[in-house]
């Protein structure tokens, strides 16, 4: 059997994504810039996008800026905000707990003269509006949070952060990370005062390569990527037609029947929680319920390493992940576990089940047996 | 009839790339990050695709980094190098004809507190070397010149022009935008002192929103996009799987027979050219025989306006364009045309026809055909 857990780290498309990007790749194939009907029929594709899109966030045909994914979403919203704002102030805040492609981009800016606050998380994972309030002050110019973290599923009360914020400092400008949030959430940035918000297509069955900035109305940002003018200069270079097309397909997609889509994934992980309790020494990270992601199940396996287990299950036909595999390559011990205080000796036996719409009970299922054959054999082997 | 004669603007993805893209996307979807089989399969595309694009180039495997497309791989290469080089100097030249996705760049790097020298081009639209020569200094640390021009289709002698910047000042890198020119042109960067070259796929029948960088090997250059790490930190964010799939399957496939595809091409411009001159009051714009490039011609129609000619050989199926097309929306008058010294009265008469391996010998007759019967027909019309 093969169990596809990883959807956090990606996912397949949807069928009506690939027939989108076939049809534009291979029929509908103009430049949007180009005045002829080719152009023009192209062109058709991205205003129809852009107002799935926006719908999708009860927002405004020209808040939505396409990138290239969720990491160009995140250095655009962070680099163009520092850059367009540099004469108001020179203080950014992030959390200690951010993806790579927001944190990095913090680190980028700090060398550049920027003063950056690290405000921390509490053993939820929630960003600590305490100390977020003692840190806004009158030369902060952005506060950057992710909505979901992606790691163990913990979700920011992002309309409270972004009331906290504008109360302490109308000025300052709220940029969310909503990777992992987007399809699972129902957002409408204008109610939760946010200005700034990034998505990523790949995480919700649509291509990867492609995704979405959505910039308040009236927010200065700078671009970070000069050309030919495309989407009001905000992003040049030709359109990604069949990427916007296959996100916009998924969009739609994902946001059909959407409560429905996300009770049923709420069911399959308390379901699966529940099956999980049943093992011992078998510990879920975070919150569980309906407070948390309906997508991702951090748990930590005492007395086995995380990279055995996660090969012992790969040799089973089941894919997940240690650390949060977006970042390249070998997983670093984990800040955001670290950040709420998960025991040493758990840090390096953890491991993240994420699940998607293609999800079973018949997967998790012989997850779960599969899980109830390996540990003790794994574990017999592990020094003590 | 459907003539598509834009192929500068954009091309028709290669079947066998639209293939590739489907697989990605719907079968080998992991994320190359994960650790698991998926991860792992979807990593042998991106190490297989390194391998096509490395070989078409005589480059070796680490010296290509994945982009968004052209415009982002221009952008990179010239800000990536002005960052990391701002200690050695402070001075940076370009040409008067280069694309928006350069030229813009360098405008945004004046901005920044760069000196920023424009060199001009000789009739044929080549870049002036005498004042080249000239201008690179012990303080210039980037020369930018474009391989094809998109516009008339002028050839660089890139080589010559390589070896001149080294000869004045060995430490200056000289990047290459190949945009127009990969696919038509055979390019090896070790021969031809080029320290960068960019490219796009959507130009080579690949699919759009994605091309490549190539970096010399210990050529250092300052990342633009921060995040996971990916691409050994130059170019971070979920790999574009099915994108770099696709536009690897049609480097392949534009470098197959590769000699006969241009000769095939060269053979139509120059029957298509011999057809154009029996037009009365009809002028070829800059060089048109094997020293220019195969696919593109820029044509003079004195007495029409270029843009009522665009859509009335789009109203016969025929599609065109007026200046780059690159550059979005309503066409400004060109740089390049005035730059070699194109009349004024026939600036804003000019249309681009470009061809690619699609185009026939039947498509090119029917718009001789239809430019016969339109022409007398619109110059009557217009004023005097």
């Amino acid at each position: 059997m093969q169990v596809y857990l990883d959807n956090s780290a990606t996912t397949r498309v949807f069928d009506s994504v690939k027939d989108a990007c076939v049809r534009v790749m291979t029929q509908d194939y103009g430049n949007p810039s180009s005045l002829h009907y080719k152009g023009v029929e192209s062109e058709k594709y991205l205003k129809e996008a852009r107002e799935i899109i926006a719908k999708s966030l009860k927002a405004k045909l020209q808040e939505i800026i396409f990138t290239s994914g969720g990491t160009e979403s995140n250095n655009m919203a962070i680099i163009g905000t520092a850059l367009a704002h540099r004469r108001t102030g020179n203080h950014i805040i992030t959390s200690t707990i951010e993806h790579a492609s927001v944190y990095n981009v913090f680190g980028f800016l700090e060398e550049q003269g920027f003063r950056v606050s690290y405000v921390p998380v509490d053993e939820f994972g929630h960003l600590r509006q305490d100390i977020l309030e003692q840190t806004i002050d009158d030369d902060t110019i952005l506060v950057s949070c992710m909505y979901v973290n992606n790691e163990i599923g913990s979700v920011n009360p992002i309309a409270e952060i972004g009331a906290l914020i504008k109360r302490k400092n109308p000025k300052t400008l709220f940029h969310v990370d909503a990777i992992q949030a987007y399809g699972k959430c129902k957002i409408v940035p204008k109610n939760m005062n946010i200005d700034l918000l990034s998505v990523s297509a790949h995480k919700i069955h649509g291509p990867k390569g492609v995704g979405f900035l959505y910039i308040k109305d009236g927010t200065k940002i700078r671009p970070i990527i000069y050309g030919g003018g495309q989407q009001k200069g905000m992003r040049s270079g030709t359109d990604n037609v069949p990427g916007i097309a296959g996100m916009a397909c998924a969009v739609q997609e994902i946001y059909t029947e959407h409560e429905e889509k996300i009770s049923r994934l709420y069911e399959l992980k308390e379901y699966f929680i529940s099956m999980l309790s049943k093992l011992s020494d078998v510990y879920v990270n975070g919150l569980t319920g309906r407070d948390s992601a309906p997508h991702i199940i951090s748990v930590s396996f005492a007395g086995v390493r995380s990279e055995v287990l996660l090969h012992a299950l790969e040799d089973k036909g089941i894919c997940v992940s240690s650390g949060s595999a977006c970042s390249s390559n070998h997983p670093a011990v984990s800040g955001t576990l670290k950040g709420i205080g998960v025991k040493k000796e758990l840090l390096d036996s953890t491991l993240r089940f994420s699940l998607s719409v293609f999800t079973t009970k018949e997967e998790l299922d012989y997850t779960i047996e599969t899980l109830k054959e390996l540990l003790p054999f794994y574990r017999r082997y592990t020094r003590h």
